[in-house]
């Protein structure tokens, strides 16, 4: 236990020890990336797997797109380049040859999906059309954490368009509601929901929407976000469907993402002294049935056996399983079945709970389907609980510079009126580090308010935070 | 049906032009790339899905490493940065900033693993390590073709080191023996087995080991590969571990990969002039249901209900089904279940099966899962006989040069003595264009054989071929 450094002495530090020690990933050789070592993938691979059903749900299809785009292309839509032209990855040279057009490894995806788009919708018979791709993303940055933020990055692209306004912007919203329901249903993760100010949308979006969750050090961290995109794609990119009148329509367009910072939401949400905690859905290992060589094979067989719907490990050690649960608490697991010498005198089993970190004794015959169920139903409550709890106790409202410093401070989110500009939303991170997190969709904001900060009239509650 | 070129008038038109009007694929922005489209895409993800569980039997743990790769590294393997140096795709900017060691992006990763192994394995017990990833790779091809030749394209890597040399060929081998079950079992598709010639080995590899597949053009397509690397990159690489005497060993490593330009081979084992013909293991759609809207939907739906555990789509059209049957047989679903106004006056059904292009009406009553599993397996069958006889049926030996010709002018597979060197294998091509494909595992070469090419001495049987 002693590997993982305490969270109240150093905080990073204490993130860091965790995704180490749980041996999740390793540095990679080129600056700013990750190697997802199999326990670490096997987490994005179950959040993938899941998380498909939910896209199938809403008629999305999978497709795989190109890696790279040609930089001519990546011109045409200037909003979006402004955006991304800093952050990019360029291949100038293929072979020992130059190109005169050099080639941008995709920051995200909706250049190559314009084109899609621009090949396959002709007609509103062709819409909508809704894609996904699981792929891997490219942007420069300079300070890079594991998962929070890197230069090579895994995530969903869900892009589609639609033949009006309406239609796209509630789907855009039918996406955000996704994302919040699966972090909470799958990641045992509470966040608030709502749009992003101007300044802080999406390069080329009408409106941008996010979740946002709350670590434990106050900070936010941006869960997902879903985009309305307008017609400033299609108007660039010539996106035309024939409607119903024959006639030649710009289709409206979003596009929507998860990606693997998600693991770092996970990590910090629920993780303690001990190590990591893992919500049960996507845990690598859900069960692990500890037991000494000298156990009744039989009886360590039933226990797995009853277990059979579950990811189960079967770890059978020599003498002490002491070093065995250690090494489980690290790595998360949420229950740990054992089977010592103790409990098969007494024809019982011993569960340790990783969330509570409490041991209960039952007779075997007690450990049926149903317990178990109330057990996996009570574990993934408390992780969630704990997370909507530290948010929803941990929100001030500010009317003032000092309010919102002190309560920033505190390591709380900040509820306050905010009609400012982007020049505004920057002084204020300079002054305070903070930013909009997003306008408070759950707020009844009053009318003829004035911005806390800059006294602005037509204010609207926004919350703030500083974040990853 | 007019859509598709004859393949006896113009075979490369004929390929293209079902990959096309089966909506497998668009071309990409970027020379050489590829857009999956859905029912492209699912064909690989149901690959993987299968060659997934396969790969878990040998334990193979599912991993994730980074794209690039810094350009210093690449140099360490000299012969591995011979091979691939003309072929690489190179980040030379990110952001504004040059970098002074340029990105690889990797044609395969090899080095990525290195590095891993490096980090991970100290002593005997973390010996084997077993790894795989499914991923993309970029290598520069001039003259590039749908799934065949393409510069980025998609791949399982498995990459694994073991303590000595003979358990590491014993697993090449191992795998090499997968892959050929795999075709078999999944694709329906016959391979040759065999080792290549040293000129044709992978870059840093001791040992190649390859399936080889005949196109009905008469030509090879290397299916998937399996390498034995010995200490090669090891020793490059200082990948040491302590054995059990506690002195220090080089790893023996190796590495395998089925790519997809397996869908290709697909795509030309088993399909005529009417479009597609898919194995029925991972078509995307393996049943489809046609029936008219004025049909009994309780009867349609018991017919849908006995078809649960196959993906099966169903589709209600106005009046004339005739269209969506030739839709549904250009994308190449195995059987499509009509249930017409014919069918449902006799309380029947009529079965159209794509690869016989038979329709067989039978009662509603005897369409029963072991009837249906009957229709399967001899679906399966009858498309991996006619690869098996395609590949047996067209093996001719050579004696001489002129032979040798003839063979491969009648679309054969050569099968001849040879003991000639990398520059004989060179001129062979420039001469014939055909290459050895692989030395002839399944004969016995006589000794005292004379290369029927250069008439050097010690020749063994090697199979030759054009190849893609």
């Amino acid at each position: 236990m002693g590997k993982i450094v305490k969270r109240e002495i150093d905080y990073a530090k204490w993130y860091t020890s965790i995704i180490t020690e749980a041996d999740l990933i390793d540095y990679g050789l080129a600056k700013g990336t990750l190697i997802f070592k199999p326990y670490g993938w096997q987490i994005w691979t179950n959040i993938k797997k899941y998380f498909t059903l939910e896209l199938e749900k809403v008629n999305t299809q999978e497709c795989c797109l190109p890696l790279m785009i040609p930089y001519s292309e990546f011109l045409k839509e200037s909003k979006h380049v402004e955006g991304f032209n800093p952050e990019l990855y360029k291949v100038s040279h293929i072979g020992n040859k130059k190109l005169e057009d050099e080639l941008v490894v995709r920051p995200t995806s909706e250049i190559a999906f314009c084109y899609y788009f621009k090949k396959n919708v002709n007609s509103y018979n062709d819409l909508p059309c809704i894609l996904n791709q699981w792929c891997n993303v490219f942007r420069v940055e300079k300070n890079t954490r594991p998962f929070l933020r890197t230069c090579e990055f895994f995530w969903q692209e869900q892009h589609a368009v639609f033949s009006n306004e309406k239609e796209a912007v509630d789907f855009a919203f039918t996406m955000i509601d996704m994302y919040k329901n699966f972090v909470k249903n799958f990641l045992s993760i509470h966040v608030l929901v709502g749009e992003k100010t101007e300044n802080e949308r999406f390069a080329g979006a009408d409106k941008t929407l996010t979740i946002e969750a709350m670590m434990p050090d106050g900070q936010a961290l941006q869960s997902a976000t879903s985009h309305y995109l307008g017609t400033n794609f299609s108007k660039s990119f010539d996106i035309k469907y024939q409607n119903k009148n024959n006639e030649f329509d710009f289709v409206h367009q979003t596009s929507a993402g998860l990606s693997t910072r998600i693991i770092g939401a996970i990590i910090m949400s629920h993780s303690d002294d001990n190590g990591l905690v893992l919500p049960f859905k996507i845990a690598p290992i859900q069960f692990a049935v500890v037991s000494t060589s000298d156990a009744d094979i039989n009886k360590v067989n039933l226990i797995i056996g009853t277990l059979n719907k579950f990811r189960t490990a079967k770890h059978i050690v020599e003498k002490s399983i002491g070093l065995k649960l250690q090494e489980n608490e690290i790595k998360g697991i949420p229950f740990q079945i054992i089977v010592g010498k103790k409990e098969l005198e007494t024809n019982s089993i011993t569960i340790y709970r990783r969330d509570l970190k409490i041991k209960t004794t039952i007779k075997i015959d007690e450990f049926s389907l149903e317990y178990i169920n109330k057990l996996i139903e009570s574990y993934e409550n408390n992780l969630y609980m704990n997370s909507k709890n530290r948010l929803e106790n941990n929100i001030v409202s500010a009317n003032n510079i000092d309010e919102f410093k002190k309560g920033l401070d505190n390591k709380k989110f900040i509820l306050a009126y905010w009609s400012g500009s982007a020049e505004d939303e920057k002084k204020l991170k300079e002054l305070t580090g903070a930013t909009p997190r997003c306008y408070a969709s759950d707020k009844q904001s009053l009318d003829n308010q004035n911005c806390f900060f800059t006294n602005k009239p037509n204010a609207k509650l926004v919350y703030f935070a500083r974040s990853y």
